[in-house]
């Protein structure tokens, strides 16, 4: 039986390089579908346009409209494919609505030089029980994001200030993360890793919705298995938006993806979490 | 008279959305023609498909093979035109071969909220009469990367190292900028800017041609009048990547422009520059 997490990114090919999806209700957040799991949707719908790429290496994604659940369609284009890389462009709509448009280059990961020479440090998060597990969540929380009931996600237990009206004003919200199922990560669920921590702005004081205009990601190994890691910070507020970046390791200590968003800045006056 | 970057990244209208570039000898680096240089081709395209929305917000651009100097094309589609925001696919050609396959969100910067809480550190550099100019490199450089020849680049003196052999290892590379006329920066501009820095593996003893497989840039602000500070630096090569973080700040202090890239190191046995 396919794990949760594989039958909600599932695409049926319509037509070459066509697909049909179905954009799950359990990953509502906010004022739409979650963006890393329509991320990691489109990522499984390149991945089978070429399958000898079988790998996201790099994904663009400009978010033009709110995704709902239901229908969806992913419409891919190789633009070019060497003996390595192929590159991508793919579009997600929902009926004549455009809502996503992508570019991505996919290959093997695996097939990659083993050279590693990372200087960024692990997150220092303390042992999995001293953390605060998102299944605490207050009912109302979990009524606007159904997405949580999806993974365990175990928060530092100095970043979650924000959950109590408490936020430390630092930009930096960091977790241990799982599927729920127990599903091991891999490079195309690591496209929805990104984007599932709540908007680092929550740290700032500033819940609600934070709409993504750009969310690149830079998938650079396959992960272990096991538990991640999982941070993200912002160092620039400004002009109504801000950018994101998240890191994501592996259970060996080793940085897998790395993605940087830009979005717009929640409403002040807007209370609602996403 | 325009200045000589204007005249450089001059695009000529031939049908709706298509337009007509002369790549320029005078920005070529080592292999190809330089990445930031098309990069801001492509925006000013990009600029004229959609007149009320001037600037790049976001651009992501996919290097599909290296340009040569000469004529291209650039076709623009408009994927998204909003109230405040257009989202726009754009591909830049010569003859048959894709060079490069894009997308961006354009806007109006000066229109945004004025809010700014930057929490990033401008970079600390020494005055420029301390600093190391790009006049000074030695003729086998030049003569490799003629675009040195288009701006003043004043190096941080801690971080010129790799130009005598002794590079630091930390990864980190900065210097005062500006265009050789004295063109103050724009937002388009700053789309070159983020890619002009030599590769961040000199700094790591990797001299050499890097090529970019994959750039975005956010551009935050207008840029005010003068000379510019660049930063870029690298945390993670792994797998014979890495990504480059780069930063542009303005005149007043203010973080102007962000870019990420991932670039392919250069081979241990190569000697060019680029």
């Amino acid at each position: 039986m396919a794990a949760e997490f594989d039958s909600d990114i599932f695409v049926n090919q319509t037509a070459p390089g066509e697909y049909d999806a179905r954009l799950r209700p359990g990953w509502v957040v906010g004022g739409g579908v979650n963006g890393g799991y329509l991320l990691a949707t489109i990522g499984n719908a390149i991945r089978h346009a070429v399958p000898a790429k079988p790998d996201p290496i790099s994904i663009s994604a400009y978010y033009l409209s709110a995704s709902v659940p239901g229908p969806a369609r992913v419409l891919t284009r190789v633009r070019r494919e060497g003996g390595s890389v192929a590159t991508v462009a793919a579009d997600l709509l929902q009926g004549d609505e455009q809502r996503i448009a992508a570019l991505a280059t996919f290959g093997d990961l695996a097939g990659l030089p083993g050279d590693v020479a990372t200087t960024a440090r692990e997150p220092d998060l303390p042992d999995r029980e001293r953390c605060v597990p998102n299944s605490m969540a207050p009912e109302d929380i979990r009524r606007i994001a159904p997405m949580m009931e999806r993974f365990d996600m175990l928060f530092h237990p100095e970043q979650v200030g924000w959950a109590v009206g408490q936020p430390s004003g630092n930009g930096v919200i960091s977790a241990w993360f799982r599927l729920k199922d127990g599903r091991e990560p891999d490079p195309i669920s690591l496209l929805a890793v990104v984007d599932l921590l709540p908007p680092v702005t929550f740290d700032l004081g500033r819940p609600g919705w934070a709409p993504t205009l750009e969310l690149t990601a830079h998938v650079r190994a396959v992960p272990a298995p096991g538990w991640l890691k999982v941070r993200h910070a912002t160092r620039n507020v400004a002009g109504g938006m801000f950018e994101e970046d998240c890191e994501v390791w592996d259970a060996t200590g080793r940085l897998v993806a790395q993605s940087r968003q830009l979005a717009r800045l929640p409403r002040r006056t807007t209370a609602t979490a996403g």
